[in-house]
């Protein structure tokens, strides 16, 4: 039948989505040819490494972070998962260990939210590419997120992970520029696609592993320090975090966007 | 090869981009079986007839406004495409001129946020159908709008259509309500995918036709009336479109989401 909207195809979206986990999204494209080596810059404590690493056994991947107890868990994570493809080094992204044009593809996921100068460490690392090689980007937004019920309270207290991130240094609004950054850093052939999660009702394992488990809990994550920091009082923010959990009734509806782009080094 | 950044995938992506209008986006996933008999309630001036219609040349529309005028210039706008299987009629849907369980399917879109009772609308529209019916609902959200570089003036612009349109009974942010919506209002098998348009210097199609003269066009049809009803000072509102457009720049990324859902009527 022509109508598109048939039982089976929405039943099938649905298990779809349930399946689907945040890393099956961030990463479903990615997939690297045999015999490249990638370098996978900020590994951080490991938690894309082993995904990425699965997605493209023939490839080789160097893994590297500033933090050496960073590089320790990520070593103890892709070694539980018996993945072997995988060098993890302790590095700087602003100092790197290698020779100019020494790989093949770069992949940078949720760093550049953390660092202020965000263009300088692309040009670090597209000079670290062979000619014709690809950087890809993931990074979040957090000003992406909106949700049902409204709630000024709860927009709050992802202000306060806002302005502490950017007290730091870094900008958790950054998905949105995923685009110019990579321009701006010299890449070639830009291409930047939205990767929307959408959660209602009928979603229940990205309501439980994305708005409960993911976001709100990185939201309420910060009390402590906002707090400290005067960003906000205890009672405004804990109403802020009860109205993400709102959210998550059955006439609940919460949204974020994360942004990947790739970008590739002039031939 | 196996990765599927290629330069051929990229380059026919951008094609689409740049070929894909709103219209694309919003109806290519809509197409009625031959036979069917499908109400679009609240054509208004006819923007989706046309492209309704044309996506199932072998169904029957029957297109409702509570407005004449705008039924009028629905017609015109028919007859100048050769569309034969519409018929236009004025009809409020508070008060529809049908039999119970008239229709196989029902459209509605870009109404319910002008409805200070969308459910009841619904609900309305459900009596409309025939058993194991859909109703297919679009509407956009004013609150998913976000954009590089970042502008407080740019947000107070929009958040005046939003005032406007909620004094006037409406809803600039229902988008992301229309699965509980349409939980509320009865039907079943609800499931609503978020439509995102995302912008930046690669899709200059969607710049333009979105960015300038979609998106920002629309704010600034409100100047006149935000201004009199005291929502904004002229100068403040002038630098919130001046921002808007700034976002259309070689660096600049606009950011907007479209949300529809599908219900049944229970069999």
């Amino acid at each position: 039948m022509a109508y598109v909207h048939g039982y089976d195809e929405r039943a099938n979206e649905r298990l779809h989505d349930q399946a689907r986990t945040l890393v099956d999204l961030l990463h479903d494209d990615t997939a690297y040819p045999a015999g490249s080596l990638v370098l996978e810059a900020g590994c951080g404590v490991g938690a894309q490494t082993v995904t990425l690493a699965q997605h493209s056994p023939q490839a080789r991947f160097v893994s590297i972070d500033v933090e050496a107890d960073s590089v320790a868990a990520a070593r103890r994570r892709v070694e539980a998962a018996g993945v072997t493809n995988v060098e993890l080094r302790q590095a700087d992204i602003f100092a790197l260990p290698f020779e100019a044009h020494s790989f093949d593809h770069v992949f940078v996921c949720f760093v550049l939210e953390h660092l202020s100068q965000p263009v300088e460490a692309l040009t670090i690392l597209k000079g670290a590419l062979k000619p014709g090689g690809t950087i890809t980007v993931i990074e979040g937004d957090h000003g992406s997120t909106y949700f049902h019920p409204d709630s000024a309270a709860a927009h709050d207290a992802i202000r306060c992970q806002i302005d502490l991130q950017r007290a730091a240094g870094g900008d958790s609004n950054i998905g949105r520029q995923v685009y110019p950054l990579l321009v701006e850093a010299g890449l070639e052939a830009v291409h930047v696609r939205p990767l929307m999660v959408y959660v209602d009702a009928s979603r229940p394992a990205l309501v439980d592993g994305f708005t409960r488990k993911t976001f709100t809990a990185m939201i309420e994550g910060v009390r402590e320090d906002a707090i400290a920091a005067g960003l906000i009082d205890p009672e405004r923010f804990d109403t802020g975090i009860r109205d993400l959990y709102r959210t998550t009734e059955a006439d609940g509806v919460f949204c974020y966007t994360f942004f990947k782009g790739v970008g590739v080094r002039a031939a």
